[in-house]
């Protein structure tokens, strides 16, 4: 999808956030945010959000010299996801609904998002993982349903670290002999790699792969070509987060995404209100 | 006041708010965001916030060769200020301290500023004075007491349309024969004009004058040079609205600021939540 003007003073406003979040500098958050700026005045509109997250994160990792500034938030989500999966694999087992359950609480799980929240705290996350089955759901689930029963393999695109740990009951219910779970290939804010699968120990339960890119989304031309084919290939693609529907909303496949509504952009967009649970099929095809 | 780095993606919003305000047209939409990105990015954060108001809105009236895109909602501002007057009239003769409430009434209707919220609706104006009297207040109300007994000459700068119909009420209590009542003298947001001053009859009651500028603040630099004799001279100066803080809060003068607080930058420097009424002394003097 195209960038909005309203994305705009939010992309700032998340660039500011992100510059303190990983220097304590005062001179370079004002140099990211002029350079930000600059980069925004000239960009051109047709550019998905992520592609221009993207460039500012990589801008950050260069100037702090850090590669993976969110690395210690993102061991502190994984943790306190792991403490909270065994309650709520009871919750699913025990569901009339067990697929809905796991895809109702992998939803609420993208509440983990640092893009948006940057100072998210374990309160917030566990509050959001509470109202996981009380908070407005729009959703294809039957439509949802059908289509894991007849995909021969299943590519589901992950979005945050910590989010991932629900990610594993989703795909525990989706057969996971048939599931690749895909990652970035380089860190972005609090996007899962590799080593965000293993601490939740998806491996354990699928293939898991990266898609070598460093974008927070899923820009195809960025990732490599191992996973350009699974993707075109893929029976069913999930796709996980905001990052996800935003970068690849304009692309074909039989697609399903699965996010919170995180801005009133999107709302406006998919017609729901902020903060809903979102479970639908690529509009496209 | 500098500019914060925390202004800037309210700037960029705020610019966004006021180009659909005044224009339909999605293209001039854009043009004016991008100038300001480019004007933003190259800014001396020396600068106080309005400077750079002003030179948005100036732009804004040039592109769409409207010199006052917002007489009508400042119109409808003044005549829905004018009906809650009787009432709230009656509520200050009536009270206990007849110069405290017309203060926190004047300020309550500070709440009319199209600047920070551009859909201000006739029922967030009567939502804000039915608050008028119960949200928090801080203040040196003993010292600005003290300083409305002793002035012979009070310079009293106004912020917003419809708030100014408040602001009688106060300029009334304060002895009007000496006091001198100051607008824009140009149009800008939904700032006050000599229209404005007009329409709610601050004439019959005080001298009122214009100080020859365009920025929704006061910038003396600005200002023509009668009105910077009287600011130099005046006993007592009564400056209303966030935007004369922050243009005037580095000027030395025996000034008292009047506003609520509409920003979490203002909130942190003046250390009062967002929404607090405020009434404090100048801190450099």
């Amino acid at each position: 999808m195209r960038t909005s003007l309203d994305c705009i003073p939010c992309i700032l406003r998340q660039s500011l956030d992100a510059a303190r979040l990983v220097s304590a500098d005062k001179a370079v958050h004002e140099q990211v945010l002029r350079e930000v700026l600059h980069w925004v005045s000239e960009m051109d509109l047709r550019q998905s959000p992520p592609e221009m997250a993207q460039r500012i994160h990589r801008r950050l990792r260069e100037i702090t010299n850090v590669d993976d500034p969110y690395r210690r938030a993102k061991d502190r989500l994984n943790r306190l996801a792991i403490e909270l999966i065994p309650g709520f694999r009871t919750v699913i087992e025990s569901a009339d609904d067990p697929l809905l359950m796991a895809a109702r609480l992998a939803i609420a799980g993208n509440a983990m998002d640092m893009g948006v929240n940057g100072n998210l705290t374990e309160a917030d996350v566990r509050q959001a993982m509470d109202r996981a089955l009380t908070e407005p759901f729009f959703g294809e689930m039957e439509r949802f349903r059908q289509a894991v029963r007849e995909a021969r393999s299943i590519l589901y695109l992950a979005d945050n670290a910590g989010e991932i740990a629900f990610d594993r009951l989703l795909v525990e219910q989706l057969s996971p002999k048939r599931v690749t779970v895909v990652v970035r290939g380089v860190p972005v804010i609090n996007d899962a790699t590799l080593p965000d699968a293993h601490a939740v120990g998806m491996d354990e339960v699928a293939e898991v792969m990266d898609n070598g890119s460093d974008a927070p989304g899923t820009l195809l031309s960025d990732c490599h070509e191992e996973f350009r084919r699974r993707f075109a290939e893929a029976d069913l693609i999930v796709a996980k987060g905001q990052g996800n529907y935003e970068s690849l909303s304009d692309e074909p496949g039989n697609l399903y995404y699965l996010f919170k509504v995180k801005c009133p952009v999107i709302a406006d967009r998919i017609r729901q209100p902020v903060g809903t649970q979102i479970l639908v099929r690529a509009a496209h095809t």
